[in-house]
């Protein structure tokens, strides 16, 4: 590397280290100076590429010290979510490839088993590494090996259910477990749960060693009078539970705790790695306290806008100008302010993801009204299910991928009773950059057979005010789906309508070939349109608006006309929206109606930019065109 | 009531009550005399009916001390699970209708808000009774109302990740909130958790209160010492953290915590209940013990057999015998023990139904390959592809409508990374008498959309066997559904063997129709077969086997030679199996196919017998025949 003081090319110590063994030789010190090259190589490579920076250099120090003590791949290394496994990348083969880092064809955000050996289990989604670990561990018994598995969790990840799950089952199976808990005291948004409050009760913990002689003297004293005794003070005293924290909560499904240690010292962990390492059997949780955004002082400061981020100018930290156009997301945030104002039924439940879902504002505003339950997805339907049963109009506001956590609440808790909650469905359709743990391309498949559920998409943020409208209003359950990035800059309603249930519009009239596109699709759909018409095609543009109930008579009347339909969504093909139309021109005895869906195919989508992505699945406006021409030009 | 030894009539208590408030001014005395009545009600009833009766047994006591003390329906009451809700049905009006229990248009075996108006919140799934209850506190405390929230929650319930979600929730919205613990030590199965052995210590509490005072005097001073020398006693002396339990985990997540209660003595329940109505602010948890089955003596005994029971003798206990045939899920279970024989990587995962999905002897024979994991759908999908990442081939055993709550599971850690998991989906189809909640109709269509799955139905008893073979020795996801209820009575295969993946079989041939059933429906379709010859009408029947892949080739051959196709399928009509074929005749140009789906409609299916459902669904052999006649007949 070239000095740019001095004109004098030095090596860093990163050019020498091509897997964590190379670090096993290191002093103390050179792992300081490596961790600080680590740091600097993110920061300029994220502020290129965009990615999740705060948390990646939360765990800078962590990442060197877990693969410094532990026999990497033997070992078994899982990274919950995995946005913070930016320096696992770079210790473990992938430094020269990090520049690619998130770009199309580049490496991905998350482990993934494909790209290294040392990536042994693939995450995007919270929560899931205790199981996996656990599964790992079971597995190493079973076959008499004898390596260690090992989950790096953040305490906003601990909050799901699926992680109490995994821990209870740990503590039962009583088996050789690590679980770093990586509490950096929030998780995307700040964490709300008693949980996280419990945990932040934080002891300093290292002076009272000497006394410890003493206390146990004295409660062997008390254990004389019987194993309940100190049951009775538990009962009331509030002040003797903090005694018993942070641990506490672990201990009582039987982890051994340790901790909290200071996260960005290399020394402290190293030396606590060691130790579990060599005395520690059975399940132990160790508790980690980080800073996300370490050593990055605009992303200390402000760790929600550098939680991911997309490129920034280093020196001032400042995201590069994005193009100006209002997002979905903000849309569906000022809708939500503008109903509740008038309707005082409406309530809103995040699950961990204030800003990402455009709800700040209305948690300002409207802070009674407001429920962010943490990373819980399925809480958060049936905590809606029970607003909803006693009079009050909540909003549900999840991504699409993360809503596949709650499928079962759904269809039990919402659907089933016809319970009046709405989910707002965000990042419908590919995201891009984030990938296939990300994409939200199955909510149409996995909503739309549910029955009692109205299932909306709108064309455009205008269209998505009415339909939040029409669902808080419907009485009954309700889904809109929408999607990531910016509108197509339409004026805003200021008067919100209720838009007839299952009633689509003709955007254009056309004899030819009928396009029915879905959502964010439909302006692609109209610029194709254009494009037919000036190669003789006559083609009719339906936004169908509903995806359930369909506009039966109004499909089947212009599929009866034009004699040919495409379908096009950002969705997979299966059991998809066009499936639906199949459905629907097959009941109506439309059979000969010749059809073409265009969809995600049958594989999970890379990520990407999403006009590469939507290229790719040809449902871009180009693509649309050349369907249409094959399809009138198909014969038999 | 006649007294069948005395001849005389005389009134019974329950004769005079007919709502809750009618219990409120009963002595103690008649309130044991009432719950011997209701216990005698429901064993005599579910003797007839089949029911969950150990659950319910369990709680009669629980049941008229809560609506005795509470306002009920103004407090709300909700019933985790609720298939311990018989006595509280009893009380609330539908004594009388109460011989229809679970009866084709009869009263539910659970709480449906149509019923009653004390059925505040519909359930059937396990764990979803605290956000329930939170989001109806939250609602009241908007509306400035002041009725209580109460949710009646199983230990076993207590396991699933949901219910741990919203105690974190609950512990941080700190609102008046009443969880009671119905700790009978064992789901539906005995618990297996980590909390479940922490909840069995239990503590005797009675006579050291005149040690209190002594106790709290030598804490205090302790304290003087500062506030975190216990800290160091709490990480190595497993002896302290028993004094601790079992309210520890509770408190953690800031809960009062009160009990452990006798759940059977009226005067313990009616006046902790008191005291916690009129004294307590906040979340608080009652721990009551009950006994599952309570009172009669062979459901003592056997809880987990009179867990849900058919019809059985009073007297003697034994439940009225079955049709002799073996069940598919039998089939299952002996096919697991036949595969792991040989096969060492398989291994077997319950989510707290060892019974009910027939792993009993797998589970016995080859313990370390076995894993109860509780009630966690989510975590026993995870677990598993943790033990496939490291060369496993885990099988995962559950209802259909319970994995519901994977699909996320399924989609992020077994088929995005493509582990070799088996989802061995049991009571696939209609269930019978549970009703709605348990139907398991949507799996088709939750799953068909998931890349790099391979879905499967056998349909009969053999092919199941084969099928779970061919899932197990794929090296890739694999799903089998399979339903409720006997085989085909067909001979079952000593040695198994591997289909062809993606490859269907004719099993009839024919020219004019061709039917198309999946699983269960295979064999009604060749009766169907059978009676169309009879009418001249030739119909030829492939078993698809492969729900996904689709034998395309085979497929669209015979839906070309037929010219008309009718799937039929136990499944939802929206993107099921039909669905599918509509998109393969779509995508091989064969739109001229006249087709007809048969599956349920688009609404909630009741409860009944599984053969009046399929008739209801137009499932059946004669709406088969019916329905080719039907299509042989279309014009247009």
């Amino acid at each position: 590397m070239l000095n740019t003081l001095t004109g004098i090319s030095h090596r860093t110590l990163l050019e020498d280290i091509n897997s964590p063994a190379d670090i096993r030789g290191l002093a103390i010190p050179e792992l300081v100076d490596l961790a600080q090259e680590i740091r600097d190589l993110i920061i300029r490579t994220v502020s290129r590429t965009g990615g999740h920076l705060a948390p990646s250099l939360g765990v800078v120090e962590l990442t060197i010290a877990l693969h410094y003590v532990f026999d990497t791949p033997q070992d078994k290394l899982i990274w919950d979510v995995g946005h913070q496994s930016y320096t696992h990348k770079i210790l473990t083969g992938r430094r020269d490839q990090f520049a690619t880092l998130r770009q199309y064809k580049g490496i991905s955000g998350f482990p993934k088993i494909k790209e290294s050996r040392y990536d042994v289990f693939e995450t995007g989604h919270s929560s899931t590494s205790i199981s996996a670990a656990l599964g790992m561990a079971l597995a190493r018994d079973i076959k008499k090996e004898t390596h260690r598995a090992i989950a790096v969790i953040g305490d906003g990840s601990m909050t799901a259910g699926l992680a109490f799950e995994a821990l209870n089952n740990a503590g039962h199976l009583d088996r050789d477990l690590i679980v770093i808990l990586n509490d950096n005291e929030m998780s995307i948004s700040p964490n709300v749960g008693a949980l996280s409050s419990f945990l932040s009760r934080k002891l300093s913990g290292k002076t009272m060693r000497r006394v410890k002689a003493h206390i146990e003297e004295r409660l062997g004293q008390l254990s004389n009078v019987g194993e309940n005794i100190l049951n009775i003070l538990r009962k009331s005293e509030e002040s003797f539970k903090s005694f018993f924290t942070p641990g506490m909560l672990f201990e009582a499904l039987k982890f051994d705790y340790i901790g909290p240690i200071q996260g960005h010292e290399l020394e402290d962990l190293i030396e606590t790695f060691e130790g579990v390492r060599d005395n520690i059997h059975g399940p132990v949780l160790i508790h980690v306290l980080t800073k996300k955004g370490k050593g990055y002082l605009p992303a200390e400061k402000n760790p929600g806008l550098y939680h991911g981020v997309g490129p920034f100018d280093i020196a001032s930290g400042k995201p590069q100008s994005s193009n100006g156009s209002i997002s979905y997301t903000e849309v569906f945030g000022s809708t939500m302010v503008q109903m509740a104002m008038s309707d005082h039924r409406i309530a809103a439940i995040s699950a961990a993801m204030i800003t990402g879902t455009g709800l700040n504002s209305f948690a300002q505003q409207f802070p009674e009204r407001f429920f962010d339950v943490g990373i819980a997805e399925q809480h958060a339907v049936t905590f809606a299910a029970g607003l909803a049963s006693q009079g009050l109009r909540p909003v549900v506001a999840i991504y699409s991928s993360f809503f596949q956590r709650a499928l079962d609440q759904i269809i039990h808790d919402v659907c089933i009773p016809k319970l009046p909650v709405t989910l707002a469905i965000d990042r419908a359709g590919v995201v891009g950059d984030d990938g296939p743990t990300h994409h939200g391309v199955f909510d149409i498949s996995f909503l739309r057979f549910i029955p009692n559920l109205v299932v909306m998409a709108p064309k455009d943020e205008e269209e998505l005010q009415h339909m939040l409208y029409t669902a808080v209003t419907l009485g009954g359950p309700a889904a809109v789906r929408y999607p990531r990035g910016p509108g197509e800059r339409v004026e805003l309603a200021t008067t919100l309508k209720k838009l007839e249930i299952g009633r689509g519009e003709v955007l254009v009239e056309g004899d030819d070939i009928l396009l029915l596109p879905v959502g964010n699709r439909v302006y692609p759909a109209l610029h194709a349109a254009d494009g037919l018409r000036k190669v003789g095609i006559s083609a009719a543009v339906i936004n169908p608006r509903f995806i359930k109930p369909l506009d039966d008579e109004l499909i089947s009347t212009w599929a009866r006309r034009c004699g040919r339909v495409i379908t096009i969504e950002d969705n997979a093909r299966q059991g998809g929206f066009g499936s639906a139309v199949l459905e629907l021109l097959g009941s109506r005895r439309l059979a000969f109606v010749r059809t073409c869906l265009l969809a995600h195919p049958d594989e999970f989508v890379e990520h990407g930019p999403q006009a590469v992505l939507w290229k790719n699945s040809r449902l871009d406006t180009p693509s649309i065109i050349s369907a249409a021409i094959d399809l009138m030009q198909q014969k038999d």
